[in-house]
């Protein structure tokens, strides 16, 4: 089964991304998880700690993909709203859940399990319990929208724990070749190769290094014979044109750069 | 007026965000910008290389925020479709712009403009052009919709051009308190404080540094004095819980950290 059948989306709720005080960094390692399980992450959007915002966003992209994830906003204090948020999403109360009421208890000890503490026990009606082997408090699944911190060590700690269980596709594999030509010098070359390898996802991404523009081609296929054919033919098509491919990673192996200029 | 009236999108056009290769550094970046200029940035999408995901996006994006910024694909290769997909958005055809066709013979010489260049000079009938000053292909603006370079210091520079023309409210002002109290500690008192400042933003957000759990109180208004005034109180908040603000950080300056504790 291609990774293309399984699908997700990632939402993230806080407002320290779009305040600008904070920079997304559970979005690539999430994306690099899926991934790795044959799940292709196709979207993601970001939204305030606001209750109408991330209704609307929940209910349309837990119908569009197969998984939705959403970070942040489960913690114990005024502005983390996003239980009751998911439970207004799926049209159910918000209720203390025995079993996260007992993790509390056993992480804090029944003296301080005070009650903004006891906060992170609502869950939605409905909701099974996400483990959270770091900070105690749990996540939670309804459906297909899976609930996690918005802390990246707590928010992997949760999603390790049930992301083997997810049912994906074949695992994505990608090549990249880095190379001193511009853009628009592959372009039309690259532009044939993805009509001729529709299978392979071809990507171009021009950087600034040191005041140099470089340039990074990625391959990405689930077929691995597929994908080093296609690899090979950039080789060649930079190789062509006179330029350098300074190094090339094929499927996560850095491998001896080649001169091919 | 409030930062409020003024509202933003960002939409992050690549599949290297959604692959995880390629880490978000545009939406910090551009979120203090737009808070400098009294513009609450409110959502954030990204979607892939893909023209039915842009189309939907930018068009309801554009319809609910004040300005849609977006980023990416703008370059001379096959998986640059972001002026395609404006267009369609917009149900106007993409034509080439003579003054953008100059700008690129200006840059790279006539005898340099190959095919793949020239696209870039394609744009959607109606667009404005948005100045280049780093690497000459310009970005350009259809009503509201600003459509900018992913290249984190290309989309720089054609946002410094134009951004002190766009309209926007009293800038939001920002105060951050470092303590080392749990966010349970204060959820009681920092709701009670949030019912009282209706007009600031209070967020909390713990973090773990070097394996200490820590919290940082994000104080956020348009008005100095109400910011500052619900900042003492959150100083006080923690002086009584018997904690210590490690840090405090006044619009922008570090001041001497306060024993509170």
């Amino acid at each position: 089964m291609s990774a293309e059948t399984y699908t997700a989306a990632i939402l993230i709720i806080g407002d320290e991304i779009l305040s600008g005080r904070t920079v997304d960094q559970n979005t690539p390692w999430i994306a690099e998880k899926l991934a790795e399980h044959g799940i292709k992450l196709r979207e993601v959007r970001v939204v305030s700690d606001d209750y109408a915002a991330i209704v609307n966003a929940v209910n349309a992209l837990r119908a569009s993909y197969t998984y939705l994830l959403t970070t942040g906003g489960i913690g114990p204090t005024h502005d983390d709203i996003t239980a009751a948020a998911i439970a207004q999403a799926f049209s159910v109360p918000v209720k203390e859940d025995p079993a996260a009421r007992k993790i509390l208890e056993d992480y804090y000890g029944t003296s301080d399990l005070n009650e903004a503490r006891l906060k992170m026990a609502a869950v939605p009606e409905g909701a099974a319990l996400i483990n959270n082997p770091v900070s105690g408090a749990p996540g939670f699944k309804m459906e297909n929208v899976y609930v996690l911190a918005g802390v990246p060590r707590i928010m992997q700690g949760m999603l390790e724990g049930f992301i083997d269980g997810l049912i994906g596709g074949d695992p994505m594999l990608s090549n990249t070749i880095t190379c001193d030509l511009y853009e628009s010098q592959v372009a039309k070359d690259l532009g044939a190769l993805q009509d001729k390898y529709p299978d392979v996802s071809i990507g171009s991404y021009p950087q600034y290094r040191g005041g140099i523009l470089g340039l990074s081609l990625v391959l990405r296929a689930t077929d691995a014979a597929l994908l080093d054919n296609a690899t090979d033919e950039v080789i060649t098509i930079i190789d062509a044109l006179g330029g350098t491919a300074s190094a090339v990673n094929i499927r996560g192996n850095e491998i001896k750069a080649r001169e091919t200029g």
